[in-house]
């Protein structure tokens, strides 16, 4: 995988980094003497080819990694509490609920194969590094993930904008936080199989919230 | 100011649309309906004169609308709970705790004129209309603006890495929230005059959570 730009390559885990791409007249010396110093491999190249390999602002500096190892699903019956994405498309958003994953002790997040975002560089830059301190999981199939671990006594808990006030429930020990869709919100599917419908009392007119935040605001009262 | 986009048409209040401009081959019925119903003027253009005004994906409607009117300073002893944003840069976390206020009841939100973002059109689209259901202050100092409000006996809580747990606060019925800019955090100056350093509790490593995401988990607690 390609990711980019100068705070980016300081934010990654070392043992990642395969090699460093710099243009040819990069004269940031911080950035050589960290390179130097953690015997990072690095070449130089014209900008056209860098600009070639990046359409964002690189920053001349192209840094390639190990693509991201996804966990495996067994890894999920380990964490008392794990975050499952209902096909959350928005790169910000899923970068956002990963950081505050970290930020909040959750080690495992959950992620259907098809129509959902996966960690790619932008979600890598947005999580500020958080992607590399949780377990995602790529599940074939959502609802069946799910079923399964509701099997090994998890209560299903999915966020919908009519659900029962979040601050008044008595949560399990073993939960799963179920966000939907940025703009479809829960499937009809994961509704099905859903413990206890949970929502966030709104007061205004739009009432709802994005998703990163509305993310943030149950993981915490949850965690 | 430009706007732009089908969802983005339906969203804002029709009383500030000045005009839209349809891309020429323009052939969405719904939207041309939409149009024709709310009696807002439109006109045709080329694609290439379209793409000219506005460099993100207008989906062939461009829509221009009266400025955003910023609400003045006296409003904001009209409110309880104001949330005060120090030096917040990127539009899409001011979008996002635009649309969170407005969920939470939150009616005050104060922005100082210097390097801090405005309310644009990337806002107004993050906010989802938002915007136009809070008041929104421009301050020309905010340190100033806040001292005024603690003459009025509001409390200043500014949000901190390792301030208070914000949970075991007995917030005042007259409280300001101040979020810091998103790589600095709180400046000095308004550091200087907080009346509660308040902080989320960290479990992780990286330790810190997106901008709005954090004023999101604030707000729904002290609301």
């Amino acid at each position: 995988m390609i990711v980019y730009g100068k705070n980016v390559l300081k934010d990654i885990d070392l043992k990642k980094i395969r090699k460093v791409y710099l243009v040819e007249n990069f004269r940031d010396k911080d950035i050589i003497q960290y390179l130097e110093q953690n015997h990072i491999r690095y070449f130089y190249r014209p900008k056209n080819q860098m600009d070639k390999m990046i359409k964002g602002n690189h920053q001349g500096v192209i840094i390639e990694i190990d693509d991201y190892q996804y966990a495996s699903f067994e890894n999920a019956f380990n964490s008392n509490f794990i975050v499952a994405l209902d096909h959350i498309e928005d790169v910000h958003n899923f970068g956002a609920i990963i950081r505050t994953c970290e930020a909040a002790g959750v080690k495992t997040i959950l992620i259907p194969k098809d129509r959902s975002v996966r960690v790619n560089d932008i979600v890598m830059k947005t999580s500020c590094g958080a992607v590399d301190r949780v377990n995602i999981i790529l599940v074939n199939n959502l609802c069946d993930a799910l079923k399964k671990l509701q099997k090994a006594n998890y209560f299903v808990y999915s966020a919908f904008m009519d659900g029962e006030d979040y601050e008044t429930i008595d949560y399990a020990d073993k939960k799963i936080l179920v966000i939907g869709n940025e703009g479809k919100g829960i499937s009809k599917i994961i509704e099905g199989i859903t413990d206890v419908r949970i929502g966030i009392p709104m007061r205004g007119e739009i009432n709802s919230l994005n998703a990163s935040v509305a993310a943030g605001i149950l993981i915490f009262k949850m965690k």
